[in-house]
């Protein structure tokens, strides 16, 4: 039996790297459950958008544009463009093909089907293999405290380009919320738990704070792991080094490792840091040290590779 | 001052008709109001649609695909392609720019604006001078009996190509439906009056049957004029003549004639109709004989200003 692999993720770093796992498991992916972070979600033009889960489902499904890091490759405009003419908001660019999940995702949830249900449905229409779960069917809102003011997670990371200092963060509705189904077991009876390389404020935090995921994570039975994504004091992609600063940790992967120490098992860094490693192990974690950096998909099967090792047997 | 014109409208008749009125009147349209039918609204994939009023819509801000009679021009389709990957059934055809317009309608109408309301914006924002009323805000359905049971309209309509026998029709909902803000006055205060060539049907009658609208008409103080859809003996376009003929009526102007007979005063036929003049002269109804084909935006304007001959001084 393959190992069954458990990712807490957000969008661009946890998509790829559990691609990485769906190339390297022996069942293309069948024995990966994919836990997504929810907190940028948003409703847009009427439409709920799940950017997360989107680029985890795309990514899998190998349909994601890859230079961007999200949406559908091939992808065009022209209900975007009308939606300009008529008057709407555009600052957030919604493909015509992406905008066909948006539109089937809304009417399901209209329906009443959990955002839960409504993902394993998209997914599987979409050929992806792995188990692809929202962290919480319940309502999620990231929002973001800069200096002028609280904003929702898509104005401050889209319409501003999350160019704003984050002075703190909190998740809406995250106290009420519930682990979707499937979501504590897939941790439990996991053989190895993976803390995904994504923004450890933005992406993994808004996952872990839902009632029942930190305590499963730490409880787990199998070794759990987090992927830094700060490598050589720089994040892969996006915000978290800016993040890390303003709120007053050190940008390294062992300031990242400070975050996660008490909760997993072993620190996963970059060749580029591993002169950081004697200082994450008096964290008390155990160290893996490999090259982090996946850009395409044969980096990301051979950290996918890297990380099964630690896998218990 | 412009003669104050107003058009009871189903689809493509009524459009075109409108369009010529856009065109005759020397302010552009902004003495027009098209009362539009709404039973032929559906919801899919959780979208309204409102079809008759987009294809006025579309027609009087000149960007509709004329050749097909519906949609927007330069039509792509990439979100309903990937629709269809996703699972949804794609027998309604929705193009790329005119979902635009069902987005934002839903989105509208789910924050709380009536639909008379969210169509002016629309219709505005596509620069259409006229005013474009659904006759009712409240929620009709046209549904039609077959000799295989009761469907809902675009069933019949659009995925069973009309190829049904119509033995009946339902306009549910319509018994509770007002009147939408502004379609009385439009009525009472007009200096003309226009039943389009519409289908008598599916498009004139689930207007009529909104409860108040048939009364306004009867009552108007200006010229009430009903066209012809029936030209020689056969429809312009749609179903018009099989149902008049599965219904009982004569398939002819006379035909169409006798269903108006007792609302409006003036009927208006076509050339090749000219000897049915006494007949339906005797039925009590003046009648207007003219070219009422009318193709493209000359055909429209032309017929248009015959019908403004009509209006009161």
């Amino acid at each position: 039996m393959p190992p069954r692999v458990t990712v807490l993720a957000g969008g661009v770093g946890g998509a790829r790297l559990a691609h990485g796992f769906a190339l390297a498991l022996p069942d293309g992916g069948a024995s990966l459950t994919v836990v997504v972070n929810v907190g940028d979600d948003a409703e847009l033009h009427g439409l709920a958008i799940s950017p997360d889960l989107d680029t985890v489902m795309y990514t899998l499904a190998e349909v994601s544009d890859e230079a961007r890091g999200w949406g559908l490759q091939h992808e065009t405009y022209a209900t975007l463009d009308q939606l300009g003419r008529l008057g709407e908001d555009t600052w957030f660019t919604l493909g015509d093909r992406d905008l066909a999940t948006h539109i089937v995702r809304t009417a399901r949830l209209r329906e009443g089907l959990p955002l839960s249900a409504v993902t394993a449905r998209l997914a599987t229409a979409l050929g992806v293999r792995a188990r692809l779960l929202p962290v919480t069917d319940d309502r999620v809102r990231t929002l973001v405290d800069t200096p002028s003011g609280r904003v929702a997670f898509q104005e401050y990371f889209v319409h501003r380009r999350h160019a704003d200092a984050v002075l703190g963060l909190a998740f809406e509705g995250i106290g009420s919320a519930a682990p979707a189904p499937g979501v504590l077991d897939a941790v439990a009876a996991a053989d190895l738990v993976v803390v995904a390389p994504s923004n450890p404020f933005l992406s993994v935090e808004p996952v872990l704070a839902v009632p029942g995921v930190r305590d499963a994570v730490r409880d787990a039975a199998a070794p759990t792991l987090a992927v830094s994504p700060i490598v050589g004091g720089r994040a892969i992609k996006g915000p978290a080094a800016q993040i890390l600063e303003t709120l007053g940790h050190e940008v390294s992967a062992l300031g990242v490792a400070r975050l996660y120490a008490g909760l997993v098992d072993v620190m996963c860094i970059d060749q580029a840091d591993a002169g950081l490693a004697p200082a994450i192990e008096r964290l008390g974690l155990d160290v893996v040290v490999t090259d982090t950096v996946m850009g395409g998909p044969g980096g990301r099967e051979r950290l996918a590779r890297s990380l099964l090792d630690v896998a218990r047997p």
